[in-house]
């Protein structure tokens, strides 16, 4: 094993303002780290296979006054994500060489984690692995604590999703209609309508980019109201939804895509419906339901075998063409969960 | 008992834009309604004493596309709000002459009131009768049932409450004292401000007219953070707020005040804070919380009783002054909890 190989990785370049582009990063190769673990060490070195591209990355890129939920990435520094890796070498009594994990790792070839205790294992290997960066890993997760922790279902709840065919929409539109809620999504073309509407059996879908009117288009998708919306993409969206919700409505906050580009947030005017209907708009993330993870893993994996769930990803190929496929996200141009295989084992 | 007496009384000249005017109420005399019950009928007629001023009642004078949480009010027609009555013809079981009650009712002199099921008895008569416009009345319950059914306060908690002295604010920040919280309150004069630091007991105050950054001004008054937030103005004080809620805080979402009078409200810019820091904004009304009042006013009236609370009322008499009471609300010009004296007994 080289301590001297290389290890191509993505940059950020400068902070970001505006408008994500290839140019605010930089592929660089480097040497890489020693890919053996000093004696002493509980680090592990592990070989990354996929690593994820996430909306909320987009966040990171911007530097902070105040310190946000995650640390903003450094200019000259690796991206990091979640990703899927091969430990090659451990010095830490968890883990041993050729352990599948998935977690935060960079977005390189090899990375070094020094606190492994983030990881966490892989169980179900003969799925495919780049699940793990999806319905099995961190967007997986987000769908279920969001869904049931946060917006509190029952059967027969109208439910709405935003960014439908994204990677936690179209697993939050499946698990509500397995409880059997009535599900509608939207989305930004007519291929993911149509994958909403078939592959993922949602009740109906529609292509917010045709809708002049956004607030009379759910009028006509819910002429009883929306119990639940999972909110994914914010501003002109969430205002046009709050009119409405149903008494007693639930807004689950995941994300706000539409708004993460913008120096300036669009303003939402529709908050006094909170008010009249009583609604309750919860935000969450993820890192609170970590200690659910192995039994949602369980559960999802018997989901995706016993063909309960579909799923669909976008991948590319290899780290030249990483900060393309994040860009993506913010296009609206992946179809499904995006993310890069690195390397395929 | 004359059935020929006169009933003056206020009524809603049109449908209101923009900014509520004197303009848009008039005061007229008509003749009064029967004053006893006809046989067989289940209604009562009261004889009104108080009336309260509330905020909402602006949100009747629009005439609303879709349906709200209570009817618009109907130009022509008697304004209606919460008020003190004295019953003095009852054809209903629960009901007798003489008896004191509290409820929805007309703004003048008499009203026959069809559904009485709907009206709540005074059990403390020793109490000042206004009270049961405010502390005693809807705005009591209201703060109660907010700050203890929909922020889930904790001692020690950080809690901020703005239009602090009105008739909710004052009740829900010596709430929140009493079980240990650490409050401050906004006002827009230094007159209120001066209420909320003596007479209420708040831990500090502040003027908002003359905070130029309301948001630095709140990270000055919580340097830890805001964990709960009794919502009472919207609009721009509640962007100020966002960024400076804790992990996990709660936003009781009572009324929007500043934004009624808008023809387009107030875009709200930082509501991606509702992500990052895990916050549940909730909406509530308090005709939600009628099944606990009766609980509330025993509370409530040991605490008076006890001089535990202390309550400020601003008090205008006769219907003739009413319009220009309830304007008051809009300009802060009422200090503590507005009401009408129709009749002093």
């Amino acid at each position: 094993m080289a301590a001297t190989a290389s290890n191509k990785r993505v940059i950020l370049k400068r902070y970001v303002t505006g408008f994500l582009s290839e140019d605010d990063m930089e592929v660089v190769t480097t040497e890489a780290p020693p890919l053996a673990v000093p004696a002493g060490s509980e680090a592990v070195v592990v070989k990354n296979l996929y690593v994820s591209c996430d909306p909320y990355m987009r966040n990171r890129m911007t530097r902070h006054e105040m310190p946000s939920y995650v640390p903003d990435f450094v200019p000259g520094e690796v991206l990091a994500n979640f990703g899927v890796m091969r430990v090659i070498s451990s010095g830490h009594p968890d883990f041993k060489a050729g352990d599948l994990v998935w977690g935060i790792t960079g977005w390189e070839e090899y990375t070094v984690i020094n606190n492994p205790e983030s990881l966490f294992r892989i169980n179900h290997p003969k799925l495919p692995l780049s699940y793990y960066t999806g319905i099995l890993g961190m967007p997986g997760l987000t769908a279920y604590a969001g869904f049931f922790e946060v917006s509190k279902p029952k059967k027969g709840d109208y439910v709405f999703i935003s960014a439908a065919s994204g990677a936690v929409g179209q697993i939050v539109g499946q698990l509500a209609k397995i409880i059997g809620c009535y599900v509608v999504g939207s989305a930004g073309s007519d291929e993911k309508v149509s994958l909403l509407k078939t592959k993922f059996g949602f009740n109906d879908a529609f292509n917010y980019r045709k809708e002049p009117d956004l607030k009379a288009a759910l009028r006509r998708y819910f002429p009883e109201g929306i119990d639940i919306y999972f909110e994914n993409v914010g501003g002109e969206t969430l205002d046009a939804v709050l009119p409405n919700m149903r008494l007693g409505g639930r807004i689950a906050a995941c994300g706000m895509i539409s708004q993460y580009n913008l120096e300036w947030p669009e303003g939402v005017k529709n908050l006094f419906y909170i008010v009249t209907k009583r609604l309750r708009m919860e935000g969450f993330l993820v890192f609170d339901f970590y200690d659910k993870y192995y039994q949602f893993e369980e559960e999802m994996a018997r989901y995706l075998k016993e063909g309960k769930v579909a799923y669909v990803e976008d991948v590319v190929e290899g780290l030249d063409a990483a900060p393309a496929a994040l860009i993506k996200l913010f296009t609206g141009r992946n179809v499904g969960k995006q993310l890069v295989a690195i390397a395929r084992e």
